[in-house]
């Protein structure tokens, strides 16, 4: 007997919503823009892939003839959201490769591929392994992947680093010109530290369909090639980036010539001002920091207008004038979630470097452009 | 003494937020990009037009001295929203034709025109005159102006009818295809009737922009040419099309072969369904109902899948086969507020009539498709 089961409308949603991150609509291959269903064991398992990133999540509904079939994912969500909140019967029509679906007085067929069709969505056992709070690795990727290009000439740009270093989990992203650093606590002990280099696309995804909650760990195992992430609800497994990530901690300056201390808000609200009468020069915007007198001055003209901003500051160090690209800044202090920033600085073309007061799980370093 | 006011950021939003509505981004005459500011006992009047619409509301502000400027809406836009919630202080400068704007520790200046280039919204006086509840009004806009369209060589159907019959006002809208008429009380007793074509586009800005407040009654006023909308915070002035709106009492019919009455949402569920497998023919997807025994039957096919839907309603005369857009059925059901529908149908090439049940306040009209 083939395919058979009941299901709700919401376990139907939930699963299609999780799933469809997966699919690509530039895939060329017609089976990659379906989502994989299989009856079994009491629930249905939702898969879909594009090769690079595959997503696996699990439902329950009431089996009454296991069995599998792919649904194209458009058809399959637009009309799982138009059915009425009753009992959804599915059903696989094995002689037409579609499933009916009756609910009501009315029926739906919808066209798909066979089941044992759809690429098998590889499991990663026996590898390098940790769990982690999903609420810290929220955070860690918020505040680090808006420094990573999701697409870039060089392949290494497009993913951040996860570092397991001494039992910290370290995420770590750059485009070459600014790099975003945060350091969190994994919630089991390795005696083995780790290194790999994860598409940043794959990062975001993951952290935008895990739920809020604290007692769900998320399980994170590796190996040479792939990474998966996985809690009590889903899956997700995707490739790693090949080649060497660039040595940040070379990069990052010991000492300084200026220190200071602010509010973070002030000081993003008069940049942001300040950028809207920049004029942008080769689609840079740029803005200028004269620091002096416990003072930062920052100041912007275009033809519509002009800014003239003061941010009090507690400083220590020799006056110093500074550029940046302004988007660079207002990026960065964006997805800060502290009040009170640290800024050191090491000369006019030295890197800078922002960190949350008395902290050092957050760094944000920023090379200054020549004035 | 230059114009000098100080205001609070929250009443400079409210006032740019709602005469914004009025700039174009396509207008050639730079000025019109412009807010026109006047400071003027004891509050600030912003307006803004782009020669065929124009708006005008008022916010209370301190003022030192008065006068008035024209500012870049944009920019005021951009940067009023990232200004501090404190004091501040605006002041006009002539020599630079801007205006300074002072909070905390730091200034802004912003280009502008001066006041007296900018065109004068006129008052209509001595009109024709109504006053509409505004909660009445907005509902009658939103059950008809998705039947005309905001861009159609023919200019006539690029505005809705409003006309005064009895005390009643009437809001129709149609695009050749489909009409929309809503009736609704007026608050005032008049004893002439009128009619006038209104720009979609005006009536839609002006239920958006008007409160949902009871007791602030709209009042319409009316010449020739053009019409003014205001309420005890704003003032809205659009010019009217002209031509003669087609006589759409004409076009309703009288009898019918065939009476329907149904639930809307079913039958709105089941066309928005089964319009998911519909190829589309010439831009236009088609759909069929098959009326009979107390059910609408309506089945859709593509190569995706196919659908096939059976509503039950209550019916009284012979059955029918019938083909619409499927779009113009969608948006119609999209846009009726009530439960309970009552279809008459006069044979499978004549006008369909879908109203509320046992209420004439609202009428939509259809033209069936050839099969």
């Amino acid at each position: 007997m083939p395919m058979k089961f009941l299901a709700t409308k919401d376990n139907l949603l939930n699963g299609i919503n999780i799933v469809q991150k997966a699919i690509s609509n530039k895939n060329a291959i017609p089976i990659l823009s379906g989502i994989y269903l299989k009856a079994i064991e009491g629930r249905l398992l939702f898969a879909a892939t594009d090769l690079e990133l595959g997503i696996e999540c699990r439902v329950p509904v009431q089996i009454i003839e296991e069995g599998e079939v792919v649904l194209p994912a458009k058809y399959l969500s637009e009309l799982v959201r138009r059915l009425p909140d009753t009992n959804l019967m599915f059903e696989y029509q094995p002689e037409t490769v579609s499933v009916k679906i009756t609910y009501g007085q009315a029926e739906t067929n919808i066209m798909g591929w066979r089941g044992e069709e759809f690429p098998t969505i590889p499991d990663l056992k026996d590898d390098y392994s940790f769990n982690v709070n999903p609420l810290v690795f929220k955070t860690m990727i918020k505040q680090t992947s808006f420094c990573a290009n999701s697409e870039d000439a060089r392949p290494i740009f497009t993913g951040a680093l996860l570092e397991i270093n001494n039992n910290d989990l370290v995420v770590v992203a750059t485009d070459s010109h600014r790099i975003a650093y945060k350091k969190g606590k994994i919630n089991n002990l390795t005696n083995e530290d780790f290194k790999a280099v994860v598409p940043i696309k794959s990062l975001i995804e993951i952290s935008r369909i895990i739920k809020d909650d604290h007692d769900d760990l998320l399980n994170i195992r590796c190996n040479k090639n792939q990474i998966c992430f996985e809690n009590s609800e889903l899956r997700m497994i995707s490739r790693l980036i090949d080649g060497t990530f660039p040595n940040y901690t070379q990069v990052i300056p010991n000492d300084c010539n200026l220190l200071v201390k602010c509010k973070k808000k002030p000081l993003q609200e008069a940049i942001e001002r300040a950028n809207l009468f920049i004029t942008e020069k080769d689609g840079t915007s740029v803005i200028k920091f004269h620091i002096n007198d416990s003072n930062i001055n920052i100041s912007s003209k275009s033809d519509y207008g002009q800014v003239d901003e003061n941010v009090q500051v507690y400083m220590e160090g020799s006056q110093l004038d500074i550029t940046f690209n302004a988007k660079y800044l207002i990026d960065a202090l964006k997805n800060m979630d502290f009040e009170d920033l640290e800024i050191t600085f090491g000369g006019s073309l030295s890197p800078v470097v922002f960190r949350p007061l008395n902290d050092d799980k957050f760094l944000y370093l920023l090379l200054p452009l020549r004035s």
